[in-house]
């Protein structure tokens, strides 16, 4: 086995999910994560824990979502399954990332509604998410396997604990701070974040964090004010959306373009009034992502990148008992800013960030 | 897809598991068993029925065991999902039959024994296990994937229903009977039947089958007197053993001898009390398998064959209220003797089968 499957299964049971002796773990293994769900094996194993493994395949959801009549009723058996379970490992990896291409979209809605008992049983464990790179996510991201494979691993293989450090810096100024502003070429956006609770997300549950890799620091802004593009080409609905501009007046967007496939944006748009309201403002820290790959876990956390999301915040984000201020929505959607060359964040009119540096890395 | 995998799918859900709209199933994968699964998924949606999949490998297994110390917990989280669910669908089928083989006998039994509970649990749904024919399985049986397929394919997609009518008269037969005769060229043994429940294994739920393919008539023998060649090859505990030879007295084993590995067939007596007693008498009735393939799945449901099982019997072999009359034993081990030629199976003196041919068949 290639020892960074080893190195990685270690990193998601120890560093990520703090797996110990007698945990109840669900590990998820995707259709073609077989050799990282092997290595993780070995880890609870050594660990003292408890696994039960499922298998995810879009083929098998595509297969029972298609032939259902759409009355879909919750699985109590699998809700028990989670219920009872300290930590779910999702080891995502197929073999075709249009497996469920073909499912229609109101099939997948009746679907998702009858399993949110299911989700949130998922949710309120000591969950983390990863993937194994495999051929058919190096085809995604335009790469060798092997290209891919190094990638991935820079990606995931990181120092959690010395970026953890540099990431709680900026959580810090952005607990403390009331008024974030963004500014680019074609950029100038501020927006409030006062008693806002920011998430150093460093790829472990002990911060909050649930991906593997992670490395950004978010929180969730309000009357958001100013023009902003997001220059970084994104798959949305499957559809290939570039140079988004949206102008926001009092929190809300009020007028938008897109380069490429506007009505995708249009629909995004008008799910709910919380969708034209941003839900997120983060900051990439990972300078172990070298390139976008159209695959927003890695995109999303890249250093000298800032996204934004319209739609629903994270309750993470709230001081305990205020999580009911976090926007509403049936959608978050991510989109990009490179802030390598010409930018700057400011903090409450500090400037925190310069071409993608931070104050101390200067 | 291949029809016959539709097929098997369509045997397996409607008339072995007997799956309602709304049933909580398990579907358990094997590595290599993805195809069947997928045609398994679209007959669960098309029934309404809840399914959750969980992934079966050697290869996990060994990782987890081998890497734990041995003290074995139970899961919590595995047995509520068995708790909660109808039936559980086992679709068998991994890359290596060997997988298992470097894992310490005395690992697998403390794993067993922590795992007793959701063994309980799973055993307590309406389970039923079957294979998906592939090229492990072929290796195992010296055939190419093709006539393995068509092999498998003839045993799983029979007329079962016709098979259960005929099963029905030779259990009517049994279940009336006192004495059972079997006499061959080198066998010559006599059992008393009296108060047994015979089992028509119709590879269904709705007959207390739980095997696809299955096709035999089994009940629980007891006071065994007399002398039994078993001359069909077979592997136990992964060594070839052949032409076991036993002596019963007052229904114990009190000679014995093998061409083969007899030193395997020592350590299976000496387990306990009941591994020296008989716990089974199967009829095989499945004329669409028509050859042995070292899987004893297979291999006790062909036609013109008679197994005996050294070790623990049945419950459903017992009248309600009787289940303590069965043998206890750790072991259960089929062996198999060819009846298509000078041979003859008698019930209370009458002829039941001669060569292989039922009184029916004549």
């Amino acid at each position: 086995m290639d020892e960074r499957i080893r190195e990685h299964a270690r990193v998601l049971v120890e560093w990520s999910a703090r797996i110990e002796a007698g945990d109840d773990v669900v590990v998820v293994v995707g259709m073609d994560a077989h050799d990282l769900a092997v290595a993780v094996a070995e880890q609870l194993g050594e660990r003292g824990a408890n696994p039960t493994f499922t298998y995810q395949s879009g083929e098998l959801t595509r297969a029972y979502l298609t032939n259902h009549d759409g009355e879909f009723e919750e699985s109590g058996h699998e809700r028990a399954l989670y219920e009872n379970a300290d930590a779910v490992l999702s080891l995502r990896g197929g073999r075709n990332t249009s497996a469920t291409a073909d499912v229609p979209s109101e099939t997948r809605q009746r679907a998702a509604r009858a399993d949110q008992a299911v989700r949130d049983a998922r949710l309120a464990t000591d969950w983390v998410a990863t993937i194994h790179p495999n051929r058919s996510l190096a085809q995604q991201a335009g790469m060798s396997l092997e290209e891919y494979q190094e990638f991935a691993y820079d990606a995931i293989l990181r120092d959690w604990e010395d970026l953890a450090g540099r990431m709680a810096k900026v959580k810090e100024v952005l607990d403390e701070g009331s008024e974030v502003r963004l500014v680019t070429r074609d950029t100038d956006l501020t927006m409030s974040i006062e008693g806002r609770t920011a998430v150093n997300s460093a790829a472990s549950v002990a911060y909050d964090s649930h991906n593997l890799p992670s490395g950004e620091v978010f929180t969730a802004p309000e009357a958001t004010e100013g023009e902003v593009l997001f220059d970084v080409p994104m798959t949305l609905q499957g559809k290939p959306v570039r140079d988004v501009r949206l102008t926001f007046e009092d929190g809300e967007v009020v007028d938008y373009s897109a380069a490429q496939n506007e009505s995708v944006l249009t629909e995004i748009l008008e799910t709910d009034d919380g969708a034209r309201r941003l839900g997120e403002l983060g900051i990439g820290m990972n300078r172990g992502i070298d390139r976008f790959t159209d695959n927003i876990l890695f995109d999303e956390k890249m250093g000298d990148t800032v996204h934004l999301a319209l739609g629903r915040s994270y309750d993470s984000n709230f001081p305990e008992g205020r999580e009911d201020e976090a926007n509403e929505s049936a959608v978050h959607v991510d989109m990009l800013t490179d802030v390598s060359e010409d930018s700057r964040i400011e903090v409450d009119g500090e400037v925190v960030q310069r071409d993608g540096a931070f104050w101390f890395e200067e």
